[in-house]
């Protein structure tokens, strides 16, 4: 076995261990880079930027279809296979070589291959299929984990045997099942019920909750669910399943509670996610994830009390999102780096309060508390509801395509606290909402803060308008 | 002549004075709004509306041809009378019945003609056509003054005369001219000479300064150019004219400094904007406008040291903004309502600092300083330049379509004084930006503020790189 070292060894070169490890090389550590997969994760090969890549001619069709002049020139819908290669040239055909080239500009060593904690500072490589590591490397400085998450299968008889598809087929496959039902209703199995749907298949959605992205206001998960129907997905909410089989025939059959059967050509489970950390060797160092397997972390992203051990991403379970992986990487490493203030802030927008888009049609992109969240965390907080096409700007974009601004206010703070936006391509007016939720903008400076005319942001208008006062 | 009373006469029903009689009717007083032409001014029939219903399908156009598995679908080009007749339907065939109702609903009372102050809160209203008044108006609190702009013309042997178009027939004209010269690079200029070479006429493009849009970053003037250019504009920056005429054929030759000339259909001049002050009466009330016409106010909106007299909207001259003359009526109509505290806030987004687009392609959407004008206010800025283009986002949309966003910091002040989006489809991003300067949000709070991937908004992240520190 091979031995060397490095200040720091970052695990998983997903999008917060690429960040990790940019930010600490360009800060002039040596950093060696450990990813057993793809560098880019998740992320960049099996998550948002192929599913992004399928739903954005649905998103421009919709467009399309509300503008006079130009609706005219369109015959046709799209050829699936130009679709699957433009999916394909997102996704560099599941190549990294692209990546390589930024790893090595800022000198950080990539080393392929599985990466197990085995003693303090101590990360030993293994190839993928190989039994015995390859490689020690002993961490000057600090072992940084960022290895993600993979899929959860709930507990139904047969699930996860007969399950196909997970995500990662769900973004890569070549081929267009006939049929396909998907099991699970937040934000990957809702945009990619609407991806597989535009591509011909015949999508069953199946979800447990009363209603799709459980986690986010109820109109949002309603007029999504509205959206899906309308681009020919069954959605079912509030459904149970009992079991789910591999027939014969290639095909799934899956039973619901109550005894209907659905039989389709492909299954997807897309019902959570788990954290990478069972083959870590974290009991070598005698670090326990929590009971889901996460790893804790305090608010330098350090685990377990350690002063060299850090885990950022999804892996720590604070919020299963690439920018939020991002961004607790810029923290880590400038603590590793040696500004010892360097923290996530007391009042960082952090877990269920990040900012946080679902690309479906209407787009749902939402930051901060939901009106229910804000008053189960105790703020008498007060929503203000505008229509999200209802204005000037809305006559030119998103004409008539519906959907919902919500702001939620903090009344006795004099702030906003969260905001929910519904509606075609409304995912960009988000950053505005962050902005003054991070900042705890006060609603009279919001005020004043005037809204371009005619931009689709004069929904801001109304939050003065119908602000307490 | 009628003789009638009201709590506050308002003169002018564009948008500021709109909003002016709805907040003032919503707060309880008896209101008479005079309007001498269209409810809805120049904004709605000759102005913004018109010409981004014009320019959405170009925008779109060009949009379509990034998307792969959409582009394929299209055919032709726009049949011009299909986008001319959606701009009538935007601009109602240039009828207003339709803004109407809101007002009736408001109890505002409407009298269609021409309002002239002629003693201290008193009105007098003629018909268009009639030399004589027929209406005495008494206002018991305010008269508002919302009388807009009219269209400028830079002082060139013949110019005026042989003008056929102003933004008015630019936004309304029912035939595409064979070729058409546009005097004035400004947004105005530089929208419609976009919208009338999508219509198909050849078009020429006179601009006397060094750049288009002259206020703005050099940048944007520049690649609001280059864009022009791709769309079929003959692009000509720093002329200057000498002389115009309309042929007998009726056809328009302009001659340029240096002796050149240019011969076109029509001739449109979008060359500045003075205030429609002239006519008011001011004088019976001894106030005089400035050196240019326009009716200087205080804080609160008040012209010259009175206690009735406010002045809304362009006609004030701080920023010829739709969005600026609503949010001063807001501010006015708190103030007539018994707020004494209701002003412009001292940190107003005032003036050149606004928040301001223009809908060419790219688009450009400013607010707060440029980099030259923050350091002409003394501030010793410094500039941040993004690719518009150049992250996740921006590969769904807008991809390779350019664009630069700056961000003007002031390092000692440790907040954003400026930025400016030049990109596809960018007006929708500025809000942002207008949040972070007008509340003028500490850098290290945008640091935390993290956009959401993947957006085209991620371009905030290379703010909190290289964040002065």
């Amino acid at each position: 076995m091979h031995e060397t070292e490095a200040d720091v060894v970052v695990l998983g070169a997903g999008p917060a261990g690429e960040v990790a490890a940019g930010q600490l090389a360009e800060g002039g550590l040596d950093v060696v880079l450990v990813e057993d997969r793809l560098v880019g994760g998740e992320c960049s090969f099996w998550g948002c930027m192929p599913s992004k890549a399928l739903l954005r001619p649905v998103e421009l069709l919709a467009e399309i279809a509300r503008v006079p002049g130009v609706r005219e020139l369109v015959t046709g819908t799209p050829d699936p296979q130009v679709l699957l290669d433009r999916r394909d040239e997102v996704i560099h055909d599941l190549d990294d070589s692209g990546q390589l080239p930024w790893l090595d500009d800022r000198g950080i060593r990539l080393e392929r291959g599985f990466g197990r904690i085995v003693a303090d500072r101590t990360i030993e490589v293994s190839d993928v299929d190989a039994e015995a590591p390859r490689l020690r490397i002993t961490a000057r400085r600090a072992v940084v984990v960022a290895v993600g998450t993979v899929p959860a299968f709930p507990p139904v008889d047969g699930l996860q045997e007969a399950a196909g598809w997970t995500n990662r087929e769900g973004t890569t496959a070549d081929e267009v099942p006939e049929s396909l039902v998907v099991v699970g209703g937040g934000p990957i199995g809702s945009e990619l019920s609407l991806a597989w749907s535009s591509l011909g298949a015949k999508v069953t959605l199946l979800e447990a909750a009363p209603q799709l992205l459980s986690k986010e206001e109820p109109f949002a998960g309603a007029q999504v669910a509205d959206g899906l129907r309308e681009h020919g997905v069954d959605v079912r909410v509030g459904v149970e399943l009992a079991s789910a089989t591999r027939l014969p025939d290639g095909r799934v059959s899956i039973t619901l509670e109550g005894g209907e059967s659905i039989e389709a050509a492909e299954l997807m489970v897309a019902a959570g996610r788990a954290p990478s950390t069972g083959a870590l060797g974290l009991d070598a160092v005698g670090i326990a994830p929590d009971d889901h397997g996460y790893l804790q972390t305090d608010a330098h992203l350090l685990v377990g009390g350690t002063d060299w051990l850090y885990a950022v991403g999804d892996v720590n379970g604070r919020a299963l999102l690439t920018h939020v992986g991002k961004r607790q990487s810029r923290v880590m490493a400038q603590h590793v780096l040696g500004d010892a203030d360097a923290a996530l802030a007391p009042d960082e927008l952090d877990g269920p309060r990040s900012p946080r888009v679902t690309f479906t049609e209407p787009q749902v992109a939402a930051v901060g508390y939901t009106l229910q969240a804000a008053k189960d965390a105790g703020i008498d907080a007060v929503a203000i509801d505008v229509p999200s096409d209802g204005n000037a700007g809305a006559s030119f974009i998103g004409k008539n395509a519906g959907g919902t601004t919500r702001f939620v206010i903090d009344p006795d703070a004099g702030i906003l606290v969260g905001a929910t936006f519904t509606g075609a391509g409304i995912a960009e007016q988000l950053h505005a909402a962050t902005i003054a939720v991070a900042g705890r903008v006060p609603l009279d400076v919001l005020d004043r803060a005037t809204p371009a005319f005619p931009t689709r942001t004069e929904t801001w208008l109304r939050l003065m308008d119908k602000r307490p006062r």
